[in-house]
């Protein structure tokens, strides 16, 4: 698309009255000129088994079209009609808890082919109708696709197909996954046993996997479908989601987004995120890298919140804050979830721009500002080019296995560690990509930081090293290396390959109790120097020791390392330290990295995120992610505040509002 | 009946020994006149299916008769023997949590038919056998009859039904309902989903409430058997419970009082609460209170504690006085569960008056001195008429409404609101009737508090709005009016029609954090100013502002307001405050309703209640619920001390005993 | 055998690559003698259904003969294969949580005969191959066998055959269990529910002691089996575990070692236990002590933890601490699990002698010392003799019944009590034996702690009056003596019958809040005083008063009481005490009974055990339980410390290390 894209998902269906005139007299005052339809209406859009009525579509878009609103089709396939049920319950995916119930959203098989059929034919009916409409620009197939649990008898039997295809024969099977231990052998594969209740962390793994690639065909499948529709210029995109932990914590366990993401035009994505005091951007920024990352290019935000729970309703400010947060990682929408307050059911109080009242609120008032904004500064703005030097490498198969294999005490899991590095990049204001164990890329950064690798290849393990070797700077955090692509823990000294490059090996581990790191290394205070959950015993070979810990029997050993290797230095942080700590050890990689410039010297609260432009012109944008007034000096070439359209000086101090934002044009 | 009655439960059938006798002479010594037996022992008097034993019911009669101890026969419903769900499996009844297991009460379907077959059956054959006994004064129906979330294939076919007789048409269904959200409509009857798996809050509380009409279907059609044998003078009761929370907390979800006790002759209850340093006599007064508005006169305590669990065995003086305070609230009965502990089984550490060793304890001495009390001072205390000018209305459909829909962090449910309101009453020792949405009687009252009552139809809200402009005074809490009686928030402005009598207006609504009232507006001292849970951002219109929010963004915006409408006064309470605040907010509001007297002046733990005697005269019974001896100037006419049969003038001083009590007629 | 074992679990199947060679070099440079293998590996052994592959049994025994290693083969039956379990899904225990799921071991119903025919021939064919090599020393048949909860139809069936072969009529059945209580008599055998849904304590722990009887007769079936084939000179062992809390804490609820161990040569057990700054060898010590106690003399610790898990990896020294505490206690085995880590499935972090790199590493390392000084001493410390005079009665009946009938809070359950005592004892280096309700020995001691002896039959009870009144010491705790042995409660005076020899009577218990032992009667400190979970109001009849409540209502009440009787005394402690208080309690009886000695002068941390050895010398050893060096004056005649092979005279100071051991023959 050619401008920025300002948008709510909008659900005429849902309305308790007749309201889509005023709803669009009041979009258009907010300067929405987007709006999502039709992802959840399936049973009114198929009220009985082959009977349609896309009223409510057509209505909606001759009126957008008619005011100038642009509208994205969804398909209406992630929540089935109760007839369908009713006829074939089977179409509910049978999970490790049995049966499934009719009732929410995303309790069906995606591998049922009476669902399918149905899905099919709706894409079709709905897709070929809507085509040609001027309105429309552009498709989202299905919403927040998973797979749902599913683990029944059809799945349970693609799978054995899908690990003789892997595997070959029984033999290499057993050995790869250890299935003699505990009597599991699978000596014939008519005896494969459903993995629904399986104790072997490999085989489990393995079958994450597969219900992930599930979900990747399904994706592909339904965008090959709106394919055969779509019109020059049109797109596909689909609405991915996040690890949630009552927000958009991390990486989607159930979605291998990298892969599911190649059968679209554009990656889209939700980003749901604390707010109020505990509104800090990290979210919007994890994400926005996250989904730009996915095919290298700008993204929308196909939902995002407006009002949402009663502890997010934004703070004055807040939601325009947000709002070029999400653009200054490359966005090129910002839509809301959704339009107005639902009356019934079961996100009621999870609200819209407009309350269940319908009317203004000053949540709506200040959505009316950024619409404006949006219009005003969208040829500066659309289109955001961004060239990171630093990139973190996030694993589907590190999560899952980590699941498997979950660190003592069950608090701190896979996404944890990846946030404990990408929050402290993010408040140094180092820009970031996100890489993937398929990624081909690694040469194109200086610094990558490696989380908790705990089930990798010898073949990535070995790119890393050789990344090393060239120059690079890699920083990876205990677990690492410590098992293969199958979950099967290397035989050799630990972490693996990557001990070579790291300098260090260790054989034993332990769980820190009283444990801090010796005479504060990093300087941060006794109180920040504790390590807790992990620590890896580990014994220097070659390293440099930046940490040693404090204990009594465990003293002998390294905390973290530094390791010279080829032309460029290995990290290992081999116990979960303190965030401060870590913040530390990544600033001395950043540093050695040659990345440390003007934007490192601000931090947060003060958020600092840059790219370029159409004109070829470098934006950057300035947050306040705090409730005090901040300033700072301005450090790059003369430009222009864009917001304030006022000339601003190098050197000059600028002055943001709680909760604000400036936008340099240089 | 004429007289005071003085009660327990009694189990023949249980006995590990030959008993009768025994016991007989020692609930004698005790002025027991009462018992109630066969309500749970169905397996002893049906051993086989069609072979009937009533022998331990004839011998317990007769030993009765003989000593002049009245029996209350329970139907025997509510416990299913072996045979029968051996023979019939299916009358247990299935819950979304699957098919029921053998073993405990209370786990049938009550809408089996098979069930109410052989229900039917013993009830004949117990109640024709004994009706024309002297000893039987009366009858109880089942025990503590709930639904037992039945809701198998039977129950959601007549489900159906119910919906469809109620709402006519699909359409109007999917509109009252939202059904349309998540694509949940139900486009033909046929499609009707079981709704055990429903994310509808609208669906799901209209469930309830259809469940909750089987109760009171049940506990009719039981009566109407009972009554073809009921001889003139007998009576038909029923024991109903409230929310369980460890001890009778509040309104019973499962089960609508008012409209089940519509069958009945007199409204029973069983009451159990806290003891030893937690003994306040809230559940006591709340308890009674509500039983007595069933049908608006004196009821019966069909259950409440001797010793039971470890954690309530009674201080000395507290057994009576429970006792006193249950006969203050308008009790006639008071009957304990159960005359001796139980020996095996599940409740063998429920304790009734004897200990397991069948002698004599503490506890049981107790009750010797309420017996004779009770004996000599029958006809003083006996129907005592109590007329109350407050009133708290109560709703199991905002009940239901708001489990659909609970407030942030989900400790603080309905009948938490409800009690915050009560208990200050209580405290404030303003005497109250419990009022429910179908009353017609509101009129009759200067003051009603009115807690969370979130779904209400514009009906019941308008009555509200009439009564304040006719001079009432309504005290309401957040959440009131938010939605209608099918749970569908309202799409106009809140509170709904209410905001009109209130003169408030909001839109949005946030959780407090470090939120206060502005400058302790009700001088409670600071630390009693917090606001917790859930706060609405309220815009006076016409309301005088009680209490602004004390918040960094949210101070723009009033908690507390008060409204002149009409004659009366409407209170608006939108945030959950400290107890302290809530006294505050409802002794203004009853003072301003002209209810403040001598009473109001003393507070708990000295509680006084009141009422009129069947000579006409006043009775007030004083109770100090303390661990402390605690005295008062009694502040009425000159009269006389009951318990010590002493004159009392005016402004004298009386002093009560730790857990002390006395009677003053006057 | 004639020697100390040294040993591992060896899982030549689990390897991924070839290793005996290499691992047999460095187990005989670690000094191990022995390994145990083929328990887990069913499916390894017989890949298909009656296909045999015993070619890593074979090629390990022979290269273990080899090296002179002694090998124990294991019935490999506690874990079903792959294809047993897709022929006959119904080998799988249906519990309480519905039908079985393949995936883990011990998840198969020990009654089924599919199973049992299977298990049988993969018995006879392994034990046929293998009883001639000269390798092989023993068996252990299955492993930590229990009944996994089994209660199927078939199991239920069985069930009401043993109730029916017990009891002999309903009418007896239904007044042992009381029945009659909520409907629930069986009024005819066909009419016996299944108990799974039971809410009956009596019913619901006659079927755990019935399922606890499967367990026996399991393992004397195949221990019937083994025998057929055993050599003279091999034995038949097991290794029996305890209740898992995360390490081995106490009684097994679902076995009763003391008949499942009838049919064995010699007992068996696992012992796991906290480790680092959480080692105290309370655990080695009662585990060894119970496991002594089954045949009366030395046993094998079959498993016990190498590293295990990262927060039990050993500090320095620790290793060998434990080795010589399990001697200590009478082991002539000390077995590790295992010998190398896992690279594969569930227990991976539980790790084993070697880490996953398969190399040397400090525990290993730590292991090479003791194999050293075992192999070096073995012959004064191989079959240690121990005559303790004190002893411990526990219950399988009591646990169970305590588990029905829990105390207030439910932490506080039957082996907390049990270790209360316990641990005491073992704190003041008191020897103990373990004795159970069958025991015929009671004479044989002077002291017998018991605890919460909760369900027992008036034949035991008079039993141990009898041991009193002749002479015994017995120290009781609440709940004693409370229930028969069909967990009906006495309806007499409480304590039952052992009130008499205590001299103490009460009818009520409370349970405490702030109440004390009124003015520290034992000297431990107000803060050490206090009373938790659970209090008697005990009232005393002949005893004295030790302890009174402290408590404004229950002051009138004794806590502990002394009580003469005959030539000995009972005391009892009515309510759960501090361990200091229970510690002076016990050592007042220690007292009493003539127990204490020069051992006892020592305490905690410093831990002395003693026995004698085959050349009739008394071995004693001293462990320093600490992270600190401690030293002590040897009481003792002269002798030699063994490990440093030093004289060591009556009187002179003996220093330990930190985690120390000395061992003195004298």
């Amino acid at each position: 698309m050619d401008e920025l894209l300002y948008g709510v998902a909008y659900y005429d269906e849902y309305m308790p009255c007749e309201r889509l005139d005023e709803d669009i007299r009041m979009m258009k005052e907010a300067g929405i000129n987007l709006v999502r339809i039709a992802e959840s209406t399936w049973s009114t859009h198929e009220p009985q088994n082959g009977v349609f009525d896309f009223s409510s579509v057509d209505r909606v878009l001759d009126a957008m079209h008619e005011a100038g609103i642009r509208v994205i089709v969804g398909t209406p396939t992630y929540a089935v009609p109760t007839w369908m049920v009713k006829e074939h319950p089977d179409v509910l995916a049978e999970t490790p808890d049995g049966p499934g119930r009719y009732g929410a959203r995303q309790i069906m098989d995606i591998a049922n082919p009476t669902y399918l059929f149905y899905a099919e034919r709706i894409i079709r009916k709905l897709i070929s109708r809507v085509c040609d409409h001027p309105a429309v620009i552009g498709y989202q197939v299905d919403n927040e696709t998973k797979h749902y649990r599913t683990s029944g008898p059809n799945v349970q039997l693609r799978f054995v197909k899908y690990v003789r295809e892997k595997f070959g024969t029984v033999e290499r099977l057993n050995e790869a996954f250890g299935l003699a231990y505990w009597s599991n052998r699978i000596n014939s594969w008519e005896d494969f046993p459903s993995v629904v209740g399986t104790i072997n962390g490999s085989l489990g793994a393995e079958f994450a996997k597969f219900q992930r690639r599930l979900v990747t065909e399904f994706l592909a499948w339904q965008t090959s479908i709106v394919n055969e529709y779509k019109r020059p210029g049109q797109f596909v995109t689909h609405n991915f989601d996040f690890e949630w932990r009552g927000y958009s914590f991390g990486v989607q366990p159930d979605v291998d987004h990298f892969e599911a993401a190649k059968a679209l035009d554009i990656a889209g994505v939700d980003i749901y995120h604390p707010s109020q005091d505990e509104l800090t951007g990290k979210e919007i920024s994890f994400g926005g890298d996250s989904t730009r990352s996915l095919k290298g290019t700008n993204y929308f935000v196909l939902e995002t919140q407006a009002q949402a729970f009663p502890n997010w309703t934004p703070y004055p400010g807040q939601l325009r804050l947000q709002a070029f947060s999400h653009l200054a990682s490359g966005a090129d929408m910002v839509e809301y979830w959704h339009w107005h307050s639902i009356h019934n059911s079961f996100e009621t109080y999870w609200k819209g721009l407009l309350s269940h009242d319908l009317g203004p609120n000053p949540t709506y008032d200040e959505a009316k500002t950024i619409g404006r904004d949006f219009a005003r500064l969208s040829p500066k703005l659309v289109h955001l080019k961004k060239r990171n030097r630093a990139a973190i490498l996030v694993s589907n198969e590190a999560l899952t296995a980590l699941d498997w294999f979950p660190l003592p005490g069950g608090n701190v899991r896979y996404n944890d560690v990846v946030r404990l590095m990408y929050d402290r990049l993010y408040e140094m204001n180092v820009g970031v990509d996100v890489l993937h164990p398929g990624s081909d890329s690694f040469e194109s950064y200086d610094l990558i930081a490696v989380p908790a690798l705990y089930a990798a290849s010898d073949e990535l393990l070995a790119r890393l090293n050789r990344f090393v070797e060239n120059g690079g700077h890699v920083v990876y955090t205990f677990k690492s290396g410590f098992a293969d692509e199958n979950v099967q823990v290397r035989a050799g000294a630990q972490p693996g390959l990557i001990g070579e490059a790291c300098g260090v090996r260790y054989n034993q581990f332990v769980e820190p109790k009283s444990v801090t790191l010796k005479g504060d290394p990093f300087g941060v205070g006794e109180e920040q120097s504790g390590v807790s959950v992990w620590m890896e015993l580990l014994t220097p070979a070659t390293a440099d020791v930046l940490a040693w810990y404090d204990h009594p029997h465990w003293g002998a050993y390294a905390a973290i390392t530094e390791n010279r290797y080829g032309k460029g230095t290995a990290t290992y942080v081999g116990c979960l330290p303190n965030a401060a700590v870590m913040g530390k050890v990544l600033e001395r990689a950043v540093k050695a990295a040659g990345l440390w410039g003007a934007d490192q010297e601000l931090s947060f609260p003060l958020i600092v995120k840059s790219g370029t432009n159409e004109a070829g012109k470098t934006i950057r944008y300035y947050f306040n992610y705090s409730d005090e007034p901040r300033a700072f000096a301005y450090p790059h070439g003369d430009g222009t505040e864009l917001l304030s359209d006022r000339a601003v000086r190098s050197g000059e101090r600028i002055e943001l509002d709680r909760w604000g934002v400036a936008i340099v044009e240089a």
